[in-house]
């Protein structure tokens, strides 16, 4: 059986989505990130990086959000969650799932993370006051056609819905207004309202 | 035919680099972005976020270097450069790739280009100094096994050596002492005398 390494309010959310959309069997393993979980010796074995999410296989551990996102959609074709005969749609998802980790993802990691790239209070501050211009600015991207409605990738739900869902829950506490994003928050909302992601949120109030 | 938008200096070489190996045939388009070519609207028409790589296809537009550089390996499945029958070995591949995107590159990126998460000059400089402490831990992880040797995946060369190898050769410039790496040091050195590389370096030069 799979093991999720998963923290509330983190990115992993969107790989327990996945999961559960694909009626995956896996175990779910909480980590306390504000308790330092991650940084504990017995995690690091499992994955060097102190980050979650870390996904146990009988393989080998995975981590990073899109390589699991995109091994969730290979292992489980028939919960048709990426177009997985072709590359060209393929890489446009991978391309949405890209832009959130590596653009979207670090911009909102400055709000309360800024320890990872400066030393200073004053620039904490200053990296703070940059969060919600930022944010806005990927939502926009997202808004004028990185998502293609109703789904990120068009009429097809798919593994990047539950990783643009993940940030875009966090928007207000980025100093973003949703009523600026129409379309990004009724992909929030939709997303919200399916089977999986009640159950998953159902395992969290548990 | 395609076209990739480049600019030298940039991650996008990762894909310059994994287009040649695959001898596939495109047309290079060289920016400058010190100039601001990436911002100029004919530009933000073909990729809105304003930055390489941007690979156009006859299907439409790829960005974002994971992306392309998956892309590229199923397009081209006889050039070999990735798992792409074993979506275990597939994810390890992404997930690597997804740290240079995710971790590396932005703790690269804060070196010179600070002004996109902060405004002061003094956080300018305070993410300045953590730099290089910042890529030895990334490049001390990669050295202790995220990159398994002679190649990141092993026995088999793949889209991930070239993205390294993109990280790896500003090394020096950001502060980080080859030495202190030599398994990376190494794989810079075996990948630059590859021939598909002389050939995209012969490209610069002439």
């Amino acid at each position: 059986m799979m093991q999720l390494f998963h923290a509330w309010g983190s990115c992993s959310l969107a790989s327990l989505i996945a999961l559960e959309e694909a009626d995956a069997a896996c175990d779910l393993v909480i980590m306390d990130t504000k308790a330092g979980d991650q940084r504990r010796p017995e995690y690091l074995a499992i994955n060097p990086k102190g980050r979650v999410p870390a996904l146990v296989t009988d393989r080998g551990v995975l981590t990073e959000t899109p390589a699991i996102l995109a091994f969730i959609a290979q292992s489980f074709p028939e919960a048709r969650l990426a177009p997985l005969d072709d590359p060209f749609a393929f890489a446009e998802a991978q391309a949405f799932n890209s832009y959130i980790c590596a653009t979207a993802h670090p911009a909102h990691a400055h709000r309360h993370r800024g320890y990872r790239w400066a030393d200073q209070e004053s620039s904490f501050e200053d990296m703070r006051r940059r969060v919600p211009g930022n944010m806005r600015e990927c939502f926009g991207l997202i808004e004028e056609g990185l998502s293609k409605g109703p789904w990120v990738l068009g009429e097809a739900y798919s593994i990047c819905d539950p990783y643009l869902f993940t940030l875009s829950d966090w928007m207000e506490e980025d100093g973003v207004d949703p009523a600026e994003f129409p379309r990004v928050h009724a992909h929030r909302e939709r997303v919200r309202a399916r089977p999986a992601v009640r159950k998953v949120f159902a395992q969290k109030a548990s």
